[in-house]
């Protein structure tokens, strides 16, 4: 890694303006290779440090409209979408269960259970989250469930954003949050908003996917991600806090110091669990998640249990998020409108013939989950690209149950390879314990141990499914 | 004003039932008379103080969107409008300018020269409004120019957002920065970025205003205005420190302890000047004015000047506003859309007939001031409204060349009636030093004022403009 800010900076610039010069391949129009240009530099720009994911997403937004590679309108699309302010409302929801007192109370409970090591606490998040996969059928929504409680357990074993204290415990346990949403979204049909599309396009080529079916092909590969994972990741970003064998004594004593639930508590729990059972309920009801969230929130601004004044002092952190976010996912969604994503996913494929299907196979999904760098939600790369693959990996041979399988597995677990990769790490990323480097670092060693699991894992998903 | 605020908020739930439940006048569309009813009762709920401005927001925004009254797309709209990441930037760059050491600079160079009394400064700040308001036409920019600088002298004379000596100086010269904004957008054409339109649409009947001609009818009440509001407000909302003999010495010491420009300074200087000249060249060189905003803040960020770790910090007050002034935009704009304003406007003009030509241009200009409750932009209000008002008053005799400009002055003086009624409002709503109910008694205070003097000022504008 280069020493000087600068240096990086003018590299950056360098390639930036190279690529923009290059010849156009493939036919692309002129506007989305500018605009490939543009996100592509921004990404690298925040691999290397050149910018923060802040800076890079201002600067990025500012090229793409001044170049006229986008319109105002397009770049600034990305505000109003509902799951970005899904995110905000979250990220103010779970500031709210840490002042209220009730992330206190339930990192408590789960430290006086599992709080002897570190190493417990990640499986202790992990198992919970696998658990309400199938009823939280939003990764986004369900780590608007997991974060407040990371948040406070970061904090309850003495680990803060804003010191060098962050990695004791916390800046692990946090990554552990988005390790954990690429299993229990692979595990569940219904773990992802978006698995349900990827069913139904195989449904096209005729290939039939059942909840139970899906489970049974998921089970081995997630049970031994979620066996490894946790511990991998405690051997690649050891958090430097690994043992408390006195933690559960003293927050027991502590649990018993704070005694009953104090209002706050109790009206927390109630947006909580309400918030919970409505994510659960939303594609049933018809609901919006976005609503539901922006309703907990009135709840407790109104109840008073968060305050403009809270708001005010932590609404920075989320506010930081929403914009990069935002910014980053127009980009990406803007190149695939442009057929950029399609084109590249065409060439790619074509450039595999003559292969065995074994062969295919394997090359097909690691550049599945490769591209995945270019892209800022899951939903939008399963649309691109998830039927293109499926029909060439099917003219190549390979069976076609196993590969929508495991294109569907690899939509969910490459979710970890950036901070933009998921909506469901924006909590995570934004939380004041990751820096974008350690996300991008530690995404890529997950996202290929999950490659690597799942793939070992091909001939039990080809002996169940078919 | 009731004491309890829970008696006052179910007053609220039974104002906004009962009006839901009356029969829709004027063949309105149910949609919009439900539109209206929440946007109503959130309005008086924050008048009455039965909630905040963002808890009426967010229970607004939820109770549109469960009722079906708008879509979530629609009522998420405004997040992406890009005047309000305008208002976002701006009031990040503000931060920046303070924390730079910049807004002290300036500050202390105003007391060294205006500092002995609070009225003095007072009115610096509107006479530098008044001399930047023809290069800058859009207020909103303009508030983002005003606001550093108030908020650098309210903290340089000992006033600060979040304790009681908001009210040394604070609290009343943000209120200055609302009411200066009614008169230097009134003074010039092109103060304002929906001045032009309102000319535009008077030239349709055939009323030529020129640049000269409107400046020469706004020449007589803008300078009273100028004279008396700052005046009359330090009157109804005294500063608690009112005079300050000592300040400008203490300030000319401090000033040499300062000693030459800092890095930090000389780069906020060049954003700040940069962002003044591109806001004055925006519609000459079709620059959007936010991504000019955020060009300036990548600049700011970048340098290193505003860091991540002060946006996390300083964001919350800017996410605030952002929320709030984006909900409430889009239900003011969405009833509008739905016809309501126009309906409202049409059955006020018909309920006029057989008064004097006198009566019916006061009872006019005074009902679309009130109408402009509903309203949450000058713009919108203008569209809606203008060309209807400006016809009933020519069709009942009043002079025609008087009737568009007292319009397009009203257009302007009215943006101080309440919080939301211009974007330029923004800012010093959300700069902490004022309460809503501040800005809407005040408000009310000042454009009644206003629409004195400038209906005082009649005979002058038909007199150099006929």
């Amino acid at each position: 890694m280069l020493k000087n800010i600068w240096i990086r900076r003018i590299l950056i610039v360098v390639i930036g303006v190279s690529i923009w010069h290059l010849p156009v391949p493939w036919e692309l129009s002129q506007q989305s290779w500018q605009l490939f240009t543009i996100f592509f530099s921004a990404i690298i720009a925040i691999i290397i440090s050149a910018f923060s994911v802040l800076s890079a997403s201002l600067v990025a937004l500012v090229v793409t409209v001044l170049t006229g590679t986008l319109t105002v309108e397009t770049a600034l699309s990305g505000f109003s979408e509902s799951f970005m302010l899904l995110i905000l409302a979250a990220f103010l929801v779970s500031k709210a269960v840490v002042r209220s007192g009730l992330g206190h109370r339930i990192a408590l409970i789960l430290i006086r259970k599992f709080g002897r090591s570190t190493l417990r606490l990640a499986y202790c998040i992990t198992a919970t989250d696998l658990l309400i996969g199938p009823a939280i059928p939003s990764n986004t929504a369900r780590s608007g469930i997991l974060f407040p409680i990371i948040e406070a357990l970061s904090i309850d074993t003495d680990s803060r954003p804003d010191d060098a204290s962050r990695s004791n415990t916390g800046s692990y346990l946090m990554m552990c949050g988005i390790v954990s949403l690429t299993i229990s979204s692979s595990l569940w049909l219904t773990g992802m908003a978006a698995n349900p599309i990827g069913v139904e396009i195989a449904a096209g080529y005729g290939i039939s996917i059942t909840f139970g079916s899906w489970l049974l092909a998921a089970l081995v590969p997630c049970i031994a991600a979620f066996v490894l994972l946790p511990y991998l990741l405690y051997l690649i970003f050891p958090p430097s806090i690994q043992f408390t064998p006195e933690a559960p004594k003293k927050a027991r004593e502590e649990l018993q110091q704070m005694g009953r639930f104090k209002r706050e508590e109790w009206i927390t729990s109630g947006v909580f669990i309400g918030m919970v059972v409505f994510w659960g309920l939303a594609s049933a009801m018809n609901l919006n998640l976005a609503i539901v969230a922006i309703a907990g929130l009135a709840v407790l601004m109104t109840t008073g249990v968060f305050q403009v004044e809270h708001l005010r002092s932590d609404g920075g952190d989320a506010l930081e998020v929403f914009v990069w976010f935002s910014i980053l996912y127009v980009m990406s969604n803007s190149l695939n409108d442009l057929g950029f994503m399609t084109t590249l996913g065409n060439q790619i494929s074509q450039s595999l013939t003559g292969l065995s299907w074994q062969a295919t196979y394997l090359a097909l999904i690691i550049l599945y989950v490769a591209i995945h760098y270019l892209f800022v939600s899951q939903t939008a790369h399963l649309l691109a690209l998830y039927g293109v693959f499926l029909g060439v990996g099917i003219q190549a041979g390979v069976p076609a149950v196993l590969m929508a399988l495991m294109l569907s597995f690899a939509t969910n677990f490459f979710s970890a390879l950036t901070p933009q990769a998921s909506s469901g790490n924006a909590l995570f990323a934004g939380s004041g314990y990751l820096e974008s480097q350690d996300v991008y670092r530690n995404g890529l060693l997950v996202t290929v141990l999950n490659l690597i699991i799942f793939l070992l894992a091909s001939p039990w998903i080809l002996w169940v499914a078919q």
